[in-house]
C-alpha cells in the first residue's frame, strides 16, 4: 500500500492537528484516530486534538486513550485537520471544521470531494490498515499501545478477518501488531466477550421466536421483551447478522419495534437478492446486501408482509 | 518455524503414505491430512491413504476431497505412517498402524513417545501451520485447493485468529494462503455461517433459560428442548463458550441432559479459576480452563449444586 507522498509531507511539515472521525464511531474509527493521534504527540510531538460527535461506547474503553476525545470545536484553527475514517463533513456531526490544511485518510467510497489531500483506498479493509501504513511512511515507531489501537481498528472491521475486504496485507499488518505487543485473546475477550446477561438473555428471546421460510428468515424484538430482558435497542446490534449465519438462508430479516404498531426492519442478503429494492418500496433504503426501513402493523403481519416481499425479490430473480 | 531435516528426507524417500488423524476430526485435523495429501499425491506422485474412524463432520464436507478418507486400515503397509494432529495412536481409534518408518506431525501436548520421528511444537497455532511449513520445506507448490485445506485449518484451530496461539507466523501463513487464492469469507461463510435454523432456535431456548448468579452463568439444555427444537447433543456444540463470552462471567457452566435425571457438566474458565479441580470432584477431569463431568439430580438441583462449586472455587482462590 504506497502512502502518497504528499500526505506524508503536508503531516511532517505541520505542528498542530485536528483529527475528527464519523459520529457513531466504531472501532475502526476510533482505533485509527487513537493511534495515529498517539503517535503524533509521542513520538512526534505534535500538538493533536481529537473530536468526536458521540459517546464512545462502553465495549471500546479499553482503548488506551479512548477518554482523549473531545466533543466539542477547539478555539484555535490548527496546522491539518485530518477526516478520518470518513468522506464528508456532515458524516462527523460538525459544521465548519476548522484546520489550515484538509486531509483525508479513508476507506469508504464517498461522492464527495472535501480535502485539499484524499487519500482513499476503498478496497483497504479498514482505515486502520491504511494508517498503519502512514505511520511506516512517517517513520515513526510502533508502540504496544499504538499497535492495540490499530489491531482493533482492523479486527473490527474486517469482522474478525472474516469479510472479503481481508487482504494479504491485512494480515501481513496484523502480524506485525503482534510483533508490537497485541495479545489477540485480550482483544477478542474486549471486543466479542463482553456481552452482557441482558443482551444474552434478549438474544435467547429473539433466536427462540426465529421464523424459517425457505431462503427467509425473520427474527424479531418486540417492546416486552425488552421489558422482560432489561435491555433496549442498543441490545440488538447484529442481531440481522445472526439470522443471516443460519445455512440455507439467503435473506435475513430482523424486525425491531418502535412504536405500538410500527417495526424497523433491516434486511441482510448474502448477494443473491438486491434488499435495497426491497427497502425503497417500503419507504427505506440502503445497499444491495444491506438495506432497511419502516413497517406499520402487528408483529405477526409485519412479519407475514416482508417475508411476501422477500419471497417476491427471491422468485423473481432470474436462475444463476 | 524450521521443519526438521530428517522428517523432509524421510517424506522425500517414502512412496507411500498413510495419513491418520483422530477421532472427533476437526477442522484442523481435516485440513491438514487433506493438504498434506493432496501435495504428495498431485505434486509428488506418491501414494496416499488417508484415514480416520469417524464419519466426516457435514460442516468440514465444503473442504477438497473430504470423500477421500477410508474408515479401514489398508491391507498392505505404506512405506510411511503419518500419524497428523495427534501423538498418539489410541487417539486414531484404530490398532497396530500400519507403516515401515512412523512419523508425528502434532501441536498437542502428549505424554506417550510414538514414532520413529516425532515433530512436536506445542505453541504453534495448529498442525495446519505445521503442515504449511512442511509443504514448503519439501519444495512443493501450494495450489488453490490445498491452501484452502490449510486456512480452514488454521482458522479453525485458532477460533478465527482470536486465541493466544495466534501468532505472527500464523498471520503470515495466513496473508500467503490468500495469494494462494483463498476467499476468507468463503470460509467463513462455511465455517461460521451455516448454522441450521433448529440449532439456532435451540441456542434460543438455552440462552433463554441463562441463570446468572456473579462471576458464574450457567446455560442448560434438556431433552424436552432437544424435542421441541428437532436437534440432538451434536447442535450444542460451543454452548458452554457462549456463556463464557458474557461480561463479568469467570466461569461458564453449560449442563446437557443425558439421562432421566443426568447431566454432562462442560465448565470453561476464563483462566482465574481451575475448572478441572471442580470437574474431579465430580469425577471428571479436564484442563485448567476446561474441563468437565457428570451430576446428578433435576436440572434445577444440578444448577444449584454445580453453581455452590463454582462459587465455593471462586471464593477461596486467592485475591490477586
Amino acid at each position: 500500500m504506497k502512502v502518497p507522498d504528499n500526505l506524508v509531507k503536508a503531516i511532517l511539515k505541520a505542528r498542530s492537528f485536528l483529527i475528527v472521525i464519523h459520529i457513531n464511531p466504531d472501532g475502526d474509527a476510533l482505533g485509527s484516530a487513537l493511534a495515529l493521534a498517539r503517535v503524533l504527540k509521542k513520538h512526534m510531538g505534535r500538538e493533536v486534538t481529537l473530536l468526536n460527535n458521540d459517546p464512545i461506547p462502553q465495549v471500546y474503553r479499553f482503548l488506551p486513550g479512548w477518554e482523549d476525545f473531545s466533543h466539542t470545536l477547539p478555539q484555535t484553527t490548527p496546522d491539518v485537520l485530518i477526516l478520518l475514517d470518513c468522506g464528508e463533513v456532515e458524516r462527523t456531526g460538525f459544521k465548519n471544521l476548522p484546520g489550515k490544511l484538509k486531509l483525508v485518510v479513508d476507506h469508504h467510497l464517498t461522492k464527495q470531494n472535501f480535502g485539499d489531500i484524499k487519500w482513499g483506498i476503498s478496497d483497504a479493509s479498514s482505515t486502520g490498515e491504511m494508517v498503519f501504513n502512514l505511520i511506516h511512511a512517517l517513520g515513526a515507531p510502533l508502540d504496544k499501545d499504538t499497535a492495540l489501537c490499530l489491531y482493533t481498528a482492523i479486527v473490527t472491521d474486517t469482522g474478525g478477518f472474516r469479510y472479503s475486504s481481508t487482504s494479504p496485507s491485512s494480515f501481513r499488518a496484523a502480524a506485525e501488531l503482534l510483533e508490537a505487543g497485541v495479545s489477540p485473546w485480550n482483544v477478542t475477550e474486549n471486543i466479542y466477550e463482553s456481552i452482557s446477561s441482558e443482551r444474552m438473555a434478549l438474544m435467547g428471546k429473539a433466536l427462540n421466536g426465529l421464523k424459517r421460510n425457505g431462503e427467509v428468515a425473520v427474527i424479531s424484538v418486540t417492546d416486552s421483551m425488552y421489558k422482560e430482558t432489561g435491555t433496549s435497542a442498543e441490545d440488538t446490534e447484529n442481531f440481522a447478522n445472526l439470522a443471516r449465519s443460519i445455512k440455507g438462508v439467503e435473506v435475513a430479516v430482523f424486525l425491531r419495534q418502535i412504536g405500538p404498531d410500527s417495526f424497523k426492519v433491516s434486511m441482510r442478503s448474502k448477494g443473491r437478492v438486491n434488499v435495497a429494492a426491497i427497502a425503497e418500496a417500503m419507504g427505506g433504503g440502503g445497499h444491495h446486501n444491506a438495506a432497511g426501513g419502516l413497517m406499520k402493523g402487528r408483529l405477526n403481519e409485519v412479519e407475514k408482509k416482508v417475508t411476501t416481499m422477500v419471497k417476491d425479490a427471491l422468485g423473481s430473480r432470474k436462475p444463476e
